[in-house]
């Protein structure tokens, strides 16, 4: 496999990251992950602007998110990844230096990784519905950015998974928050209700995708905190997830949810959300980057 | 600067650690580091104990720690470290494995890295005291385990520094915790007060050694939350570190603590201090790496 390593394109196992890199020694980085459908990075553009704004926030500098398009459009061409599905996996981190929990000196390059591989969606899940699993938040307070000091969430997912479920769900103090790498929306009245964006949820460019989706399905959409009591109360919830997309949690914690089966506005957004794709692929299509390839290999 | 890095003894620039390690990915890894004076590991069992307590708290398997004394040692010697004052730097992390929220397959052997430094005492702040920035405690929920999901801490350092502090201290819904990589204890009443181990403090081990030092110099200790309104009425504040020792704070957020200079109880446990690591060493003798380098060397 083919990876992109501080301006280099690498065979992977080539790649030797430095023992003082910050991101080894203090989670000090932040990361974003694309979803690439026959070679078309959907919403690219917002989940650059989130790392972006992310470096922005801890003060990483030095890195300019807009020119990783090419990268990821030439790791995909390289890695064949342009017929199937793939991620797009991005990672920059304050550089290396001598340990310090001071910044490394002005100038110290960040350290930028990217890599895309192919990807396999979980069809079974998203058509029969999957189980997920209430864990404690015991995550940072700036869960809005989205950082590679992931121990929490890799914990709570493990958590899950060893329950049979497949993702835990975040609550604060009795608040569902999201799940530990997805969002997570509800269903009441036939409608959908989204937990505000505070600090203790990642902006997630899928759940946005999904909000445009629904509510040109004319689905009404409101904002509120939801609360683990009303649980039983949900219709339907929703796991959303750029690698995932839509998956319908059909049980919590052991409980159904609604009858037990994926609902109506599940398989209602399902559809929505791949047409979403297909329109934002054909309005980008003069840049896609199939077209591209396809001109400099012929 | 020869280092260990996974069963191997390699110039640092050598090693190379995987773009799949899960500590340069999720921040899915802890670290410990060791005081040695000229060639005395201090409290190096203490410091181990708790690596091993916090890697079973996390479920990183595959790691003695007690077998990372003889590799310390041999890093001090091999780097010419035993005459003087150095550290000893441990992270284990849960290996390398291609990206997943779920924990690796069972036999991934966890990553070890430990690297020895010559360590230059702050001798200044010891002496002359230094100020602290209290900020707000934006870590996550278990700070009691040393793991190297750092960010929150190293945001905080870096602000409390570019305000002319020393160091900054967490503070939780107004009740101080500890400094971003020390602990913070308060004197009043020519006591000593030590906030109470919770799941916000990390039990050090330097505060372990000073509070034996205190009880045997006869300074009454007692164990409460303190809180940031308190801080005019401490007479002294005392910031703790395995690095750092015993540095007075004479002065948080710009006010004035006691009468601004280094208190007559810092003073005293920092004599306390150094008698208390030349009785271990003396206790340890036999077994000091010095006299075994000594003897093979001869």
């Amino acid at each position: 496999m083919i990876v992109y390593f501080n301006g280099q394109y690498l065979e992977k196992s080539d790649v030797s990251i430095s023992p003082d890199d910050r991101g080894f020694l203090f989670a000090d980085g932040l990361y974003d992950v694309v979803h690439v459908y026959r070679g078309f990075l959907f919403r690219c553009a917002e989940h650059l602007d989130r790392l972006a704004h992310g470096l922005h926030e801890v003060r990483i500098h030095g890195c300019e998110t807009s020119k990783l398009v090419p990268v990821a459009k030439r790791l995909l061409r390289e890695n064949r990844l342009e017929n199937g599905e793939a991620t797009v996996y991005l990672q920059v981190t304050r550089g290396a230096a001598p340990r310090s929990h001071r910044f490394p000196a002005a100038g110290t390059p960040p350290t930028v990784y990217v890599e895309a591989k192919p990807f396999a969606p979980p069809l079974a899940e998203r058509q029969a519905g999957a189980a997920g699993l209430v864990v404690n938040d015991e995550r940072w307070g700036r869960c809005d950015i989205k950082t590679i000091g992931l121990l929490a969430n890799t914990l709570a997912h493990e958590q899950a998974r060893e329950t049979g479920a497949f993702e835990a769900i975040f609550s604060k103090d009795g608040v569902l928050q999201e799940g530990s790498h997805s969002s997570i929306v509800f269903v009441k009245d036939g409608g959908l209700i989204c937990p505000p964006l505070t600090r203790r949820i990642l902006p997630s460019v899928t759940r946005h995708a999904v909000l445009t989706a629904a509510a040109r399905e004319g689905i009404p959409i409101i904002t509120r905190p939801c609360l683990e009591t009303e649980l039983a109360d949900f219709e339907e919830v929703l796991m959303l997830g750029t690698a995932v997309e839509i998956v319908p949690l059909i049980s919590i914690n052991g409980t159904r949810i609604g009858d037990g089966k994926p609902g109506r506005i599940a398989k209602k957004l399902q559809l929505a959300f791949q047409e979403l794709i297909e329109v934002e692929r054909q309005q980008t299509e003069p840049q896609n980057t199939r077209d591209f390839a396809d001109k400099v290999q012929n």
